[in-house]
């Protein structure tokens, strides 16, 4: 089972002007092979189909609690999505929607993705910066542990590869934001892969880290994150369960050389995030609809009532 | 955000004979176009994309509330097809691997879904009972707020008649229980959608329902669950959030005329919930690995090093 | 625009036996590449996309009145696949439901196409015989006519292949007769087709006619529709409109040689066609609903209100 | 069976300017999911699937009727593309070709849907906005009446949002026309199958409309066909069939109270419609050819030979 | 460049019955997404956009080398598709095609893939045993050579364990050559693109090898291949270049533990391989035509006139 | 079996300026539905998959020929689309990857395909123009002779309408080279499939051609090669074998009328070709990494060492 918490894992600074080109980027990190949808659903479906579950404990437990995190990472870049999408609150501010006869979105004739604009509204899809769907081919789950390890290990090399390719596009404090906080928990667990099949190969694949081979140093949205000592926390994510995750992350192993140095540790819960942005309606474009006051006026009441 | 806790919505029996075809039928219920990947990915992306949260707080607590429910339906049933694959326990209690070199899997060269054998190891996927990907046109968020709670409150319907169809193919026991959960839930949160746009527009949709016109008594596999008072209850799942949906889901509305009587009403939490099977190894098949005794035996000495 | 007549283009028999199977592969002539749906789109477009009509007004005239008829092929495949999803007409007079706990489709859980029977309740669908989508690669509309007349020349030909094949793994008489009936009815498009080329080209393209190369003289369920001279024969499926296709189709050109003698000749209006076959509900399939009795009563009190 | 007229069922203006890109934002309405190939799809299947014609006909006739409306939409759509991508007539008007080792179409290098120039020469084509193909996914059959129904009330409500949002980006008179005549129209498909759903159940759907909550009044390019009482009325399409529609769209029911009052009414026949426009050859763009002349000169000299 | 050569890397024992399910199965080592199509795209592809070939020259010969071999992979596997379709040679030995009418090819209504029959004939298809299509999301081309090398390494991996799964369900002889056969050269490119790494990183990645867990010695198959070397030899595939690779296999690196032992080494050229099998034709599936004595002549007289 | 050598068909100019649009359109000519993936796939296939080799074998001898020729036109192509992202050498003569933060890559942001950035960095991939996949739909091998080859012959034709209109769009050298080359050997194939149909059937299908109506004089960058005979060539691209395709091309056929005239040939081994431009890495892009340096180092000592 899964529970939500109204927050999100990172707070998103507002964007500074509307840009459907970057929400588009930003999408190759939610919807994209290497994104955070491959992500959740690769560990999601390895956590369900796990074999022997009782057995190889620790192993289900890093895969369960990981899922959860993705949960939020496809919740993040979605926020970040319809935000740049959306652009600066006062922009929109409309409850009227007024006139619409003069053509008034025509610069979305232009943009990458129309679709993203006439279908969602400029909200986020499960689909690539091209406007691919996310599928089924995205997904390994073999039910081998080894080979559904060293498939993960590789995603989130791959996945980090992404990220820095999309931050170098965008120059949004938004995107750019989503970027640096990914960047670092990526790396969390790609070295929490890495080690897990250490245990069980005694390969030191976390000598393959980082790649592509580049510090978070680098990345002045990442210096926040390092300085919490995010990149040696895996979180449970979770009331009581996956501590069993400690014996991959724990028991004495250390940040990667690159990072700021550190014992890894198993953190209870979750972090303890921000707030999600309130994205601000455009009537004129129907979202949550034209001439919504009267709408409005009666979510109000119904609040009042049922309180 | 989200977090993870180590059970099952429904706590599914053991199956009687592993039947690779039922795994395949129950996976329209995972992946099909009415499945719950949709329910899930249609409420996440439009809770994700919601315009003007706080002015219309209790729809949005409706939706985001649901999709942590869905989140639990897509692992419900995930189990269920993982569970009819595998089949009963004993049966694959191999901790060897054996000889393979005698076509121990021919029988599934004439399965439906062969690459679930070969891919999957006959775990679930994304995808519907003919193999095909769930995929991003099964996701309708337009951010205009009567449209989506329309389409989700067909999309309710249409689960209902494609659960109902896929409980009649199935004399399993572990599938029969998912659906009969399923209907239940399901039923739900047709309901719930019904009631929100009842509120907005003032027409009375829940008089659609049950949408097939089959009453819920006829299906003994849900009798326990309206016992329970199930067809009345909304979990907020969330340790703090969401409560506002029963601006909606309360305020004296009644459970409908062909279920158990009584007044609708909000929880606290999530339901009990049973625990998750845990799915015996298939060395042979390569689930966790062939030969994993060493494997079991690092994860055994890693677990109890870390606590 | 386009008009729409309620019947067939040929009758179709009852089928012997319910044969989820054989409905799904018939699916081929209806959403596979060389299927009905694709004859129907490349015309289609091309119609809709071709350059200089009033100059070239005798090949768009053949392209748009092929058109509509193939409309009525896949109509005619349709009704077929429905056929013999549902099976013999007494062995559904089902009007009630009955107790659907015991059950009662647990043969479908093995059939080729589940998703046929959970989504459509056995219903034709735009797929292939392996349930895969038609879809835009399907359809090619470059705007240059030689290419666009090739194009069409080579999809008959590989249509008739494909029937062929189709018709070679049917025993039941509902899917030989939409074979016998397409196998006739395509010849004539490739036809058609040749002699639009070769007016241009002056290749005479009609001798590579029949291609595979067997004549329709060995198909049994061909023979009366080559009796009808219905081989010789296109028909304006309009009531004003296409005439000018006769510069293509007449002007002295003859049968095939392998096929009854005779000349070519443009038909006003449509074939006599047979009725439609009405389809018997199946309640304990929710189609058209479980207990459907008090819909049927409000239909027919609604119906003589309006007379 | 299905028969053509060569009109439109509405004139298009002529366009100002060539605009891949508008035509490319057109293509939503045509192969997005909630565009008319949709639209067409899902009325289409249905008829044919339809069980239990006879005993409800009156529900029966409406979808069928409205499936050969919907060809006539799908035309209309496309040649609003093609026309777009066009551009206005005299700027095309080439017969020769000339000398293209100039790059005479480097423009066409970043457009949106570059494929749609290199394929289809600017022509329509089955996919939506972002050249995504449409498919079987987006049709729904289930042959349970009442969701078939409540599907194709939803489907008219996203279409009509998905239609007001691309007139909202579009400033040429041909992409306008498109979308306020398809507003009018989809607004009866809506209420019809709004009507018919509150026949079986009572619900008075047609309560929800308009949705989105804009009335027609504040389009321009709607109030011509209001004005002839368009959204008024249901067109039989067809030479003697479907009459019995009437059983739902009419027996005193009314305009929408949004709309110019009246009753409303099943027409013989189809409406009068416009002529297609004769789309310009490009023959540098190989359509219908480089260098078309003697194709010119073939075509007259057949249909001469031919009347 | 490419050139081609008229044999198999090796040769195939003839099917002992028609199997087309069989055939199906062993799609998913061509067309499924750790299949020979995949391994050819992605390597492939990454030789083509391989940066600073000069400077990474025994990297890039290694992909481009093994691009080659793959190539070789993909034959074999479709030859081996084809021969399991087709069957014994002197079922199929008729070259007249004789009476169709008598459902002649009944008993392929019920296989998985019905469409391999109808569209190709039991011809080998991109596709996977689900007859879903090989696509772009199976190749990875980041450019990144770490990240590269690394998705290739876990593709042989996954390879292996889809090899070792269709292995197990198949009894005929020649589906499971093809498996023995793949088995050893999979896990040379394996072992390949770990020392790769090695060279790289310094991470002795070598030692995750056999994954999954089971020696090459438990498979009959595969001795043949054991004892003649085959594991420790890597072909160049060309007639002058790609000699780079002994930088990375060779300089006294070792077979693998599990493996007979003995060093690495490049080999000039390509195996003997061994024949193409001649398949015999089917005329009444109309392969290669129906009653196709006429172009058997025609053939023969060509051939011998142009000698 | 397949061999590789390392040179391109044709050399291929340096581009002048990094045009990821122009790279972008080349791909239809790689992964468009008349691509060279499509020849590749479905001669590949075809021949594969051809019955009676032995009785065909003039037929047989030139797909399978041809398929060879083909897999250089995909590397050709795949060439031309990573140098035009790459752009002229200068401008990436980066080994160090310097600060990334400032958005270096802001502008890829605007391109048409954001996701071959972000996923291939910029190298070529088996997409079309609007990066949709290539897949098996895009592959005709029925098994039929004359389907498949007149497919064929359809195949090249549309597909030499395809690279024209591609370089009607380009100004760069490098893609307009890479038209030219394909054009000229395009219409080599079509012809070559129209004297096999000739063959079997008697047509004089190579009255077509050139289709479209464009002689090949008309376009610059294909005159090299027609004065070096390439239009009358046919390359065995084999040491031994596939000779036996002179029946067909040969024989005393001749060029085309439009073409410089001459006897066609068969030509023993492949052409001359030019060499593979060394694509320069963009360490800040991650190709081959960032700060490759000790990579390369690391090449150079392995190389030395094996040598």
């Amino acid at each position: 089972m899964f529970m939500r918490v109204d927050k999100l894992q990172a707070e998103l600074p507002v964007p500074k002007r509307k840009d459907p080109n970057a929400a588009a980027a930003l999408q190759e990190l939610l919807g994209g092979k290497y994104g955070e949808m491959s992500t959740l659903g690769n560990y999601m479906f390895q956590s369900f189909n796990f074999r022997s579950k009782s057995k190889l404990r620790p192993f289900y437990s890093l895969v369960a609690a990981i899922t959860a995190e993705e949960l939020g990472h496809v919740e993040l870049v979605s926020n970040g999505v319809a935000m740049l999408a959306n652009g600066p609150d006062a922009e929109n501010d409309d409850t009227d929607g007024g006139d619409i006869s003069g053509a008034p979105f025509e610069m979305m004739k232009d943009i990458r993705s129309f679709a993203s604009f006439a279908s969602a509204g400029g909200g986020a899809l499960p689909v690539n910066s091209n406007s691919m769907s996310w599928n089924a081919d995205m997904v390994t789950t073999t039910g081998n542990i080894v080979v559904d390890l060293l498939h993960n290990f590789h995603l989130e090399c791959g996945a980090r590869l992404h990220k820095l390719r999309v931050y170098e596009t965008l120059s949004d404090p938004t995107g750019r934001e989503v970027c640096g906080y990914l960047l670092v928990r990526g790396s969390v667990h790609a070295h929490a892969y890495a080690l897990a099949l250490k245990k069980i190969t005694g390969v030191e694949l976390e000598k393959f880290l980082p790649t592509p081979n580049i510090p978070l140093d680098k990345i002045p949205e990442c210096q926040k994150y390092l300085q919490e000592g995010s990149h040696r926390r895996l979180y449970r994510f979770s009331p009581n369960d996956y501590a069993e995750m400690a014996a991959i992350w724990g028991n004495g192993e250390q940040a990667l050389p690159t990072d700021p140095p550190g014992e890894l540790e198993v953190v209870d819960g979750m972090p303890e995030g921000g707030k999600i942005h309130d994205l601000t309606g455009v009537a004129s474009a129907f979202a949550p609809d034209y001439a919504p006051e009267e709408m409005f006026e009666i979510a109000t009441k119904l609040y009042q009532k049922s309180r």
